[in-house]
C-alpha cells in the first residue's frame, strides 16, 4: 500500500467542488484536487428516483489526514450527508507520492 | 475497509449508463450511480487499435451485492464482455455509508 | 483481489492522454485506456494555488506491469513528476479480467 489516498466527494456543481479543493489545498490538508465537472447522478430520494447534475471531486492526501479532511468537507459542503470515500492506491510513482506528502501537513493540535 | 464498494462499468453512451443506473436503483441493488458522460476509450480489437467514445458509470453498493449487480449489468448491457470492476474504499463518512446500506437490500432468494 | 489494476495518470490535455494510451496499448503493456478529457486541477505550485485544465487517464493492466507502465509513462509524459497511481479492484467480471490479461504481455527481458 502507498502512503497516499484518493478522497472522492460528490458535489452539486463545479463551483462548490473547486471552492472545497482550493480551501483544503490552502490549508495543506490535501496536495491537490481534480474536479470532474459534468456528472449525472441517479439515486432514490424520498421514494422517487432522481436524476441530477453533480460534479466529482478527487482529493489527494495522506491516510492520517482523512479524518480532518472529512470534517472540513462537512463544514464546507452544502449537503447534509455528502459522499466522502477514501481509496488507497496499492502502488505509485515514488516522486509523486513524495510530492503529495511534501504538500500536506498534519494540523497543529488544538 | 468500509462496507461499501464502487462498481465501475464502461458503457457505449450516457443513455445506456443511466438506464442501467436507474434500473439498479429501482431494484435497490445500488444506492446511486454517477455517470461520467464523456470518455474516450483506446483499446485493441481484432488486431486494430480503436479510439471510441464511451461513458463511465460508477455505482455505489455493498460488497455482498457485487454478484447480483454483475449479473444484472450483464443482462442490461449491450456489450458481450462489459467492464464490471469493484473498488473497496478503505475509509468513509459514516452517515454516507449508512445511507448506501439503507438504500440497498439483498435480493429475496428464488 | 483481482489480477487487474487501474493506473491513474493526470495529463495536461486529452491529446497527451490519448497518445500515451495508444502507445501503451500498441506495446501490449495495457489492455485499454479511458480518457476523461475535461478535468480542473487545483494544487499549490511555488507557493501559489493553481487552477489548471487537465485530463485524467485510466489504464487497465496487470499488477506485474505497473513498473514497466510507470517507466513508459515517465518517458512519454511532459511533466517532470506525473501522477501514476495504481488501484487494485477487489472483484471483477471474470470474462473482462481475462480480456485484460489476454490483451497484455510481460515485456521480453533485455
Amino acid at each position: 500500500m502507498t502512503e497516499v489516498i484518493l478522497v472522492l466527494v460528490t458535489c452539486p456543481n463545479p463551483e462548490v467542488a473547486s471552492a472545497i479543493a482550493r480551501q483544503l489545498v490552502e490549508e495543506e490538508l490535501v496536495a491537490c484536487g481534480n474536479i470532474l465537472p459534468t456528472v449525472r447522478s441517479i439515486y432514490r430520494w424520498q421514494g422517487e428516483v432522481q436524476d441530477e447534475p453533480e460534479s466529482l471531486l478527487i482529493l489527494k492526501t495522506r491516510p492520517e489526514l482523512f479524518e480532518p479532511v472529512r470534517q472540513r468537507v462537512l463544514a464546507l459542503h452544502p449537503y447534509e450527508v455528502p459522499e466522502v470515500l477514501s481509496l488507497r492506491p496499492d502502488a505509485g510513482h515514488r516522486a509523486y507520492l513524495d510530492w503529495v506528502l511534501g504538500s500536506t501537513k498534519l494540523p497543529s493540535p488544538g
